[in-house]
């Protein structure tokens, strides 16, 4: 990851709502936010009990005095502590109906926010956060783990330089297996209680948790955007509130259409996320589970196997610049999320010192992403064949 | 491949219908008829002029007298030679709308038949076809060839068998390129000509010629059938007659749910067949262009890769009896369709000498195809979601 | 696989020598010899036991008064036929100890050979049968598959291009694991009793068998010749007597160095014969078990991935010619070995008709092939380094 | 990764020698220190131009009253800090002539080190600092970065727990492309102006830089250890002092035979390190690039593919304690190298607080692996064809 050499002298500081024990995302952005240096964990509110808060606090060797019992506190009490001192931004990575109250609060008491995604349970949720971003003019992210890959940057500039020619067809699939079974209950797993809740997790389960990841790597792939769906829910696993299987057509805003499939019934499968994008002179595939690579075929020319790596001068510059490692080293899941906070943290620098840097993936994308969810489940509800998002 | 001990003292006799200069598919038929030695090809009327046919019997070696100058008389003069030298059965790798005639004819001559899919040109023929079939008594094989597949007979057979529990989700992707523009009146593609020409190939291109390749995967593994489609087919390529490109929705009446895309237009692509089949307890995974593989994902424990070969004892009956070499030799696209070629030799020699042998691809497999096709195309053409086949 | 325009209005008749119940090798000589219909079987000497050798005639429905007691009675008898009914050449698929009589004997006749590899069972042979090629001025053809394979001849066709500059690094891995375990007495493997049987096999098992594929391959892609050895070969399973295993560096000609490893004790393994070849500006790298793919990696560049197929016309010619069928529909180990027979057969009409064809893998591969196992098992039992081949 | 539970309420505190400007392993390091939060760096001497580790320091956010102008310095001051203030550790990432020295004075000052590898530049050296080790009881780790993937440890456990029962064949490659030109001079490249230098590298190029991990890889994976080499190495790049080039036929103490290649010129790869491991009664199989997964081969049995992740119940207790994430979310090459560096603040605390932790990659292996070295490089100046290490 390259950085701009105008940094300030410090590193940024985080505060965190959520991310308690048992939580799965909440070490996963504290990696993220730690690997690059350019961001400290000064402060949280990790769980809504607060002494396991404070064990957290612990765990990860924070001031005692600054692990909050809730998430109104901290901006309360950091607002007041001097700039050297107070948090730059809020980390919020809470089940997805805990998403919008702090995403709320923090940029009212003046904090930039990062926020895991869905931005919100609801559209209507979304559009009311998306107000108050704009209103405070304060930065907003949101944690697209995959849009933070050097080789799905590379697919953008690649589409984006007319490499595979105007795009016609977008294949998704995102194949899970872990709620196969039904687990909700078992206590097992704090992940399958919560995100098959409607009450915490919202209107949609597999299409909210891994669709969105789908339509958004569909739309930043490929610089469109999506206007219509046609989608077939369904609940596989007995007992279970919310879809654990979706497949959905689609029609982009220049004319291609697509076909996205994601499930988590799909037993036996990991993390299966791939997207095949097709052009008219050539294709573009990635698999998230072997990510360092890039696969380009040109028509009537042999396929490419494009890499990840700082000695790759072939890359594009966004791709180039998100990569730690040369070539055969490889970088995964970790490295393509703290691509988007130490992208977050530069943004701060930037907007700090008045200099430009690149776009956040932020709550225009987390809108759509919300409309997507919206209009899927409506269609599937539905005896019509098209949804318009 | 495995033959009953049992077989007459002489090679089954072939006559084809189709295959002359230019074509794609007609020596792939023979090539395949050929492998296992229980077929000889001994007649045929390989091409409306008659001299291109009699050019082509001669490339094979034929006896001139038995190059005839159309399909009718080639029936009428065979069924009058004696039976030791008279053709067993007729092969017909004509374009689609030149199938329904020759079957027929063949069929009322008292001769088996051996078509190239699709059956017919519409489901209208298939179903008159049927009755032709069902008076004679005769064999009916369709050239599936996909279906000659060990791997996909050991995927059928670990179905049967339970290794995947109930079929929840069906997943068919179906992507070529050499669509991707338009080369109909170039002169230089014979296939891409007839295919995409309505009168020739029927209402449909990407999913008459493809995807019926994909509802017969799904179908025959899962043991189940489809009942429901929701339809997107598009042309992409200007000037063009026939959907070059469609994503479909579906459901099994076992109450599986599947997406299939079958498309012409993705520019790279080579004949990148894939099904993947997901049950309560596991998942199965094969790609055509790595057809020696069957990717088995039990939930829960390593994914396994299983091999053809006939030294692999784990292997189906059906799917051992399917291989001629030991694991590491890789067979393909031939050996599968010689599979169906001396299947059918043997379900003669059955037929003639009153012994059991499999079943057959037949006229059922055509039948639903077409219905399959007709019920795609009715969809894609309304508003409603759901066709029923 | 393409054919000259000028070829005779017949078949080539072939009679073999082998190839009787319980040979793996003959009916793949036989399949391969019928794919491309040029070859017609028209008698054979299958075993020595001639109740045996009578059954696999009558199994290959041949007339029986042409299934011969052996191989000098068939000569014989043959010899004096009217030329448009006797066969045109011998193919020999017996054990390595029974190669040179028969081929002597062939030739001697007046018959062309095509032997099953290696040449003989052991390099004196091998130099005695050079002379008697030599002398009788016919055609004697070499059964190394491997080299049969498209994407063998465009590596070759590549680095005689300079695609990759000068040869440095050559690896070969050749690892199966079917003699894992001791099986040479159960009767259950006639593979396993003869192949590791000296009188039967000759001084080398592992590297005898499959070791001079991975020779045969560096020197046919590179151009270049191996000349110097420094060998480990073992016997890992108790009561065997030849080498199951063997790791060899070598020098070729050119500078270049490399290093083979040829095992059957690679307990997993099937036949996962690999090469490598690296020089000054690129690598190539292909796998038998996936023998349609090509990768070539230049430096500072992508990896590409070829493919066979008769519609890439960035092939070249030699491997164009090779190809039968479309990328994406996989040729394999038969489609191999028949591009050996069908180039015989052409080799054949070439010599009858007085034009040109392609030179044939022969007698002079033949020698150094034999050259290479005396040398590698002369070092392997001494304290020096470097042998000579 | 794991963490005792009763780990101290402190992070461990770091200095580093070495990783200033244009160091390609200093950062590695320091993010690989950073991403479990167990270790702050504290302290540097970056760089013998100050100015220049001055830099660095502040890039790093460092106290610049702890960037220090040598190492020696840099350890008689920390030493004089109060204990809650001062470094435990301090981490050498100079290039190979440079560890023995801070390795040294560290030790002798009371600090645990933390060295790239290999160890030292010489086996004298490293003979000498096991000495030191031993004499001062601090504790000694060594980067071997590929032992910290988890599916490395999971191939360990395996063949410890006889899963393919007595190890009888090793195979490792280790591909690399990058040297294939000379640009020693070029000034571009730090990386390969002192690696190719004896005096700053040590008597060998490719195998002392990358042949010294197959070599631990392999007697890691197997618990065996590497008896004798037969080996050439190979200078292909004109004007390059060091081997570039090396192949290398070994014994190990069981009987188990191998043989390994670590080439640098092999243009077209990256970083293609590759250990296949055999057994009685099943392989091994693992690739660098793909470092999630581990091939099983059980002989006779469907092939099968391991997988990390903290989901997968089956794996060890050491490769699972070794995971971050759930399956299917890639972690690479940082992830293992985390691994060592939280491994190591564990033995750290362990050594404190009196608690047993895993085993070290130590100075036991580094002089293992200096050993290697020299055997390899005696031997390919020789005309005998094994050396003992």
């Amino acid at each position: 990851m390259s950085f701009n050499q105008n940094k300030s002298n410090r590193r940024i500081k985080m505060g965190m709502v959520g991310g308690g024990p048992g939580s799965f995302i909440g070490e996963i952005h504290r990696m993220a936010a730690r690997l690059d240096n350019q961001i400290e964990l000064v402060c949280g509110a990790f769980s809504s009990d607060h002494q396991k808060s404070k064990q957290t606090g612990e765990d990860l060797f924070l001031d005692p005095s600054r692990v909050y019992e809730n998430y109104q506190h901290m901006m309360e009490i950091e607002a007041q502590l001097p700039p050297e001192q107070r948090m730059d931004f809020v980390a919020i990575v809470t089940p997805n109906h805990l998403h919008y109250g702090p995403a709320v609060a923090a940029l009212k008491g003046g904090f930039h926010v990062m926020s895991d995604k869905p931005a919100t349970v609801s559209l209507e949720e979304a559009l009311k956060l998306r107000d108050v971003v704009n209103e405070t003019g304060l930065l907003y992210g949101l944690s697209h783990t995959y849009l933070g890959y050097p080789m799905v940057k590379q697919a953008r500039a690649m589409v984006t330089a007319g490499d595979i020619g105007q795009v016609r067809k977008i294949l998704v699939e995102y194949p899970q297996g872990w709620l196969s079974h039904f687990e909700e209950n078992s206590g097992k797993n704090k992940q399958s209680e919560w995100r098959t809740d409607p009450a915490r997790s919202g209107i949609s389960g597999s299409i909210g948790d891994i669709g969105t990841h789908g339509h958004s790597l569909a739309e930043y792939i490929s610089g469109d955007v999506m206007t219509e769906v046609c989608a077939d829910l369904n609940i596989f696993v007995q007992g279970r509130k919310l879809d654990d299987d979706g497949s959905i057509i689609f029609k982009m805003n220049n004319g291609a259409r697509g076909a996205l499939t994601a499930s988590q019934i799909c037993a036996g499968e990991e993390n299966g996320l791939t997207i095949k994008i097709y052009g008219e002179s050539g294709g573009l595939e990635w698999h998230q589970q072997q990510p360092s690579t890039l696969i380009f075929k040109p028509l009537g020319a042999p396929m490419q196997f494009l890499s990840a790596g700082v000695d790759k001068t072939y890359l594009s510059a966004e791709a180039h610049s998100a990569c730690r490692l040369p070539a055969g080293h490889p970088e995964g899941y970790l490295e393509a999320f703290a691509n988007l906070y130490t992208g977050f943290a530069e943004a701060i620098r930037a907007l700090n010192e008045n200099y430009k840097s690149h776009d956040l993936i932020g709550i225009e994308e987390g809108v759509r992403g919300m409309a997507f969810v919206e209009a899927v489940v409506k269609n599937s509800q539905s005896d019509q064949k098209w949804t318009k998002i």
